[in-house]
């Protein structure tokens, strides 16, 4: 199972952090577009060809040390369906490479339209007698405003392919709490949103005690992610936040069980974009990247408990 | 602006439904599949290029009579990028032929992520000095759980861009009021969105009454429908859920105003599985798919005001 594989991988690297691949154009280094460009032209092709080779430079310099990357389907379409190519090439070297993929898409809908979602990302799409993945993911976030009947599609699809999702509950905007703070009774809507989550995991539970559904809780709420903590004990957080929106180690490490796993945390454009903070050379991105990569790594696991598997 | 283009496409029709481009490879007829799988062997693409074939043929008879197209995303993603260049392909064979495009895809992000989707779907991608389009649909569903981050970076390019949205408000599946109609205080967590729905349309009013957001509100909740219709005057509805899933003209025709406007009916599997119902021959799939246009046409038309410019 994905969430198996995933909590052993950061147990392993003693990581739990994801690499957000969001590539701008703007983040990528001149002399890839200059390459690109000049063998493409100023198209979406050419500028979906530099996102790649980016991407590629990226994952070299931290697949041994970070376990997943969490590419954002929106950076891939903005190129099209060049764009999107860039998103499935990037997926394959990086699985290539050992690395386990989140695919942050969001996706929601109901019934056999959320399945055809589970199958496209997680799972394999049958043509004639052949079967053959769409995207290949490990996990993929996805929203449950439409509630059971746009999840259990997916949990189908993850008990047959052994993969996971991660459920938006509290997400880390200033506005998130517009409707997800409200109070349904004596409970807020991402708390509605977590119990979901926690039943919604029972039939596809992993052997860490946590189960293939899992949660996006962001950083910038620490009182209600240690809340959540508390109440989704089989539910594994994916926590955005970290960095650039303003959450520290601090913040972090209430997502963590007393075993110190239960939450693996993103960073994108810290790690992405490390060169232009550092004022390195350009072409000593990824290098920079991997220094960044082992200072958020050791900037959150001096802050939770020493990992072990439960 | 593409709210009054869509309402004034509807009033010349004098049709005021979409056809659901829905393609599962079980839906095409085997001819078209036979061709394609010849060329191009049992793949991603050759599946992709059946689907394409198969939309074409289905735009072809539909164009004069039915101002709008509605493609859902996941059944493309699940051919993985080829699906994606098909959809893509859907859409500016559709555009050609003079229909407004409604992209299906339910995306919700935060921020620049949220900008990224809204270039890519409905703006222009900057390459270079060029300006280029990533889909270039219309409208874009869209859901707005994330709150106000989630929406204004698409308020903002439907107004630079003049295009809109459809945020889901109350959908039309059984379980959608496992969240949506749990009270906040004295209101549904619907209402709390329809309202969100109205103040975010304010900035980007059309002329007809209607705004560039839009909210999606299931046929198979009559009395909600008719609820939000007169809490929501400026707010368009996208309508799914008439046909297959139950909803009938009458269910339906509370989503239009006293003008007969205000709405638009979804139908998918109705129309492009018309040739199966029917038991015609599979080569005329396209014509059993306008008879059905036709049908369900003048079904809802019968059940509301006659349409007038308000």
């Amino acid at each position: 199972m994905s969430i198996n594989k995933l909590i052993e991988k950061i147990v392993q690297t003693n990581n739990p952090t994801v690499a957000g691949l969001d590539p701008k154009l703007e983040y990528v280094p001149e002399y890839i577009k200059e390459k690109a460009f000049a063998k493409y032209g100023y198209t979406l092709k050419g500028a979906a060809k530099a996102l790649l080779e980016y991407n590629k430079g990226l994952i070299d310099e931290l697949c041994d040390i970070v376990p997943a990357i969490k590419p954002q389907c929106a950076y891939y379409e903005m190129y099209g369906y060049h764009g999107v190519k860039t998103l499935y090439k990037t997926m394959e070297y990086a699985k290539k490479k050992g690395m386990i993929v989140i695919t942050d898409g969001k996706r929601n809908d109901i019934g056999t339209t959320m399945e055809a979602y589970a199958i496209g990302h997680l799972g394999l799409t049958q043509v004639g007698d052949e079967e053959i993945a769409g995207f290949n993911g490990d996990f993929l976030t996805v929203n449950g405003y439409l509630g059971t009947d746009g999840i259990k599609p997916l949990t189908d699809i993850c008990a047959k392919y052994d993969k996971g999702i991660f459920v938006l509950v509290k997400t880390s905007n200033p506005s998130s709490g517009e409707l997800q703070d409200q109070k349904i009774g004596d409970k807020a809507v991402y708390e509605v949103m977590g119990e979901m989550c926690e039943n919604w995991g029972k039939d596809v539970m992993g052997k860490y005690g946590y189960s293939a559904v899992g949660a996006v809780v962001g950083a910038t709420y620490p009182e209600q992610l240690q809340e959540l903590r508390e109440k989704m004990p089989h539910t594994f957080f994916l926590v955005p936040g970290y960095g650039a929106q303003g959450g520290g180690a601090k913040d972090v490490s209430y997502a963590f069980d007393k075993n110190g796993i239960g939450a693996i945390v993103n960073s994108s454009r810290g790690i992405m974009c490390a060169y232009k903070k550092e004022g390195c050379d350009e072409k000593d991105y990824a290098k920079a990247a991997r220094r960044e990569a082992i200072r958020m790594r050791d900037d959150i696991v001096s802050a939770i408990n020493p990992m072990k598997l439960g």
